[in-house]
């Protein structure tokens, strides 16, 4: 079973919550025990599981610039989003969840996530659902 | 088939080889070939896979300090692990490996690890087995 | 379905891209739904999605390099290689792809690629083509 998610990002860099979105998918789709998988199919976004706390997706906005402040990106020359596509490739598009008695298995703070990096955008979620 | 695991770490941050428990439960299952998903439900913890030796480890600690070193963390005021929350979503929380012939593939020098960022603690693993 | 493939990189530091190899797999297997994990079985080498594109792939070096720049490494007194294992165990062995109608769901700019980063050597990357 494959389901698609859209959503508009509003900010250049972003922190979306889609948990309630993804978890709706797998309840509509009766699995009970299996696998979940998340994927973005973008370069300049990711996946993460994080808490959803105010302060702290701002911490991550600041983080992800950070670990890329100092450098000089040849590839900005034709396009101007490089740190996007690393920072995309650092944190990755992928996540796989297990499904037990019907519910993703995941910690009181995680939630999921989709990390815009170079928006705003309308972006894609792929969800896979395997019994 | 899912088997949950648990480990209490005993310092703030630690690295716990984790290998000989998930090949247990792999062994046990007597599944030939399939895929092994190594997911741990914790917000402030991690899965990586690295060698196990001693100062490697100690180089991992550094390093995930080092990468965190410079920044200020606004969810600090609520709670002081803003870091581990973002080395955690960083590093990731799943490994899926793949199983043939009743083995997990990796290689010589890759071990499992569980990485605790905000410990000490008692952790869960959870490992899903799908033939 | 278990295949293993194998490059052999010519630089200490290199992208190489695979999409190429694993697209062909995916296509002989004639798999129309379902998972495809791609993992490569080396604590010095990683698999990522990124665009391919000459001056990008320099960039991912030169971004990779500076984010262990300023750190020693007591793992080197028995192994120079200490940086190559800690960015392995960063950006992952791992990346589970969803299979869509005979093809790797993916986006235009992310191209499949094993990032070496202790080279030149041989390299495998075992995929996993599950229905």
């Amino acid at each position: 079973l494959i389901k698609k998610l859209s959503f508009n990002t509003t900010e250049k860099y972003q922190l979306l919550d889609v948990t309630k979105e993804v978890e709706k998918l797998i309840e509509e789709s009766h699995v009970s025990d299996g696998l979940c998988l998340i994927f973005t199919p973008h370069s300049t976004a990711a996946i993460i599981l994080t808490e959803n706390e105010n302060r702290l997706r701002k911490d991550w906005l600041s983080f992800l610039k950070q670990l890329i402040k100092d450098q000089k990106f040849a590839h900005n020359q034709i396009d101007i989003n490089a740190k996007a596509h690393l920072l995309s490739g650092l944190l990755g598009t992928d996540k796989t969840l297990i499904i037990e008695n019907g519910k993703i298995i995941r910690g009181r703070w995680q939630q999921i996530f989709l990390v815009e990096l170079d928006g705003p955008r309308t972006r894609q979620i792929v969800v896979k659902i395997k019994s």
